[in-house]
């Protein structure tokens, strides 16, 4: 089994924390982002949508999408599970992992995307080149507020983002909030609940190895 | 057990196929979106991220997005497996299925929330309010037609969406491409081997029964 990775980037954090979390033994192969690695034609033949991070099987299969990895591991390595311990656990951890992602990630995404004088024409992740566009990041920006302030809503009731037991919801939902001080956005004085979380799960040993 | 719906959306259409191909009975309670039902003070107690389709389960639990739903019903009702058989296609399932919705459902919604008039001021899902972007709808148009390219692509060795055996990734895919015909885009005539797996899949009974 191997681990394409690239772990200064956040979705192969993602990743990583969970597998740290599980610990799991992965070997990793080096895509360098910043030297486009991810889209020469030999990356591209196993991953078409040209994204990291990406697992190869012992079988040879290869499973890109953090949502793919995740499940193929937590099925192949039940132990510690993150992605909830029985029907309606599961059902509500992908539920906030999913609003994790998309009203938090892909805001944060839409801001450094748009706005990155890396991404000129690569806005979007993936093989196609689009333009970047200042409605977008300035939407993404204030996207980013609302997202901190409704998970600190879901907090001030629960000890985690899924309830009272920590999940890839919590991972997903940490990333965000340290992608988020990329583009000068940080969780606000006033979400109490989501800093006395944030100081929590930041302290996990799984998260400080993949800082 | 409740299903809070509206079928005539396409988010509650992928929900909707997904229960018809599992044959599992559900009591349904009509959310009038075009009313502004899943906006009202009540709803958003039950769900705070105000979509539709959301499950109340017998024990009460409130699962919203279609990630959550169906992982809880494909936990409660194992047979006819629609996210995969066995960890390999477990993880290919939720690869091609977040492909699906991120480059298409989602590249769709962004030129339909960013040209309907019914979206003014309304262009992201959920309870907050964000004003329409040209720009973001002229990127989505970009995204559409990529979308039938790469799923074609896919298809040309493969009998479904995520290989062998129809799945939640077909649905998703299926859905988006009807969705697509609200903004005036349908598969291009060179997409043979997309068009092929939409006649296929167009004709299943559980599609067919909800249109």
């Amino acid at each position: 089994m191997k681990l394409y990775d690239f772990p200064p980037a956040p979705n192969p954090r993602r990743v990583n924390i969970f597998i740290a979390e599980k610990n799991i033994e992965i070997e990793r192969v080096l895509i360098d982002f910043s030297a486009g690695e991810h889209r020469t034609d030999e990356y591209k033949a196993k991953n078409p949508a040209c994204d990291v991070p990406m697992l190869e099987t012992a079988d040879g299969v290869y499973i890109s999408q953090i949502r793919g990895i995740t499940r193929y591991l937590e099925e192949q390595f039940p132990a510690t599970p993150l992605l909830g311990r029985n029907a309606a656990e599961k059902g509500v951890v992908e539920m906030w992992e999913h609003l994790a992602f998309i009203n938090g990630m892909l805001a944060v995404a839409e801001v450094f995307r748009n706005t990155g004088k890396g991404f000129v024409g690569r806005a979007v992740v993936g093989p196609h080149n689009y333009e970047q566009s200042s409605e977008l990041a300035s939407r993404g920006a204030a996207r980013i507020l609302n997202f901190f302030q409704d998970f600190n809503q879901q907090l001030a009731s629960n000890e985690y983002i899924a309830g009272d037991h920590y999940s890839m919801a919590d991972i997903t939902t940490l990333v965000t909030c340290d992608f988020a001080k990329w583009v000068k956005a940080d969780i606000p004085e006033d979400c109490a609940h989501l800093r006395r979380w944030y100081e929590t799960v930041s302290a996990r040993p799984a998260v400080l190895s993949n800082p």
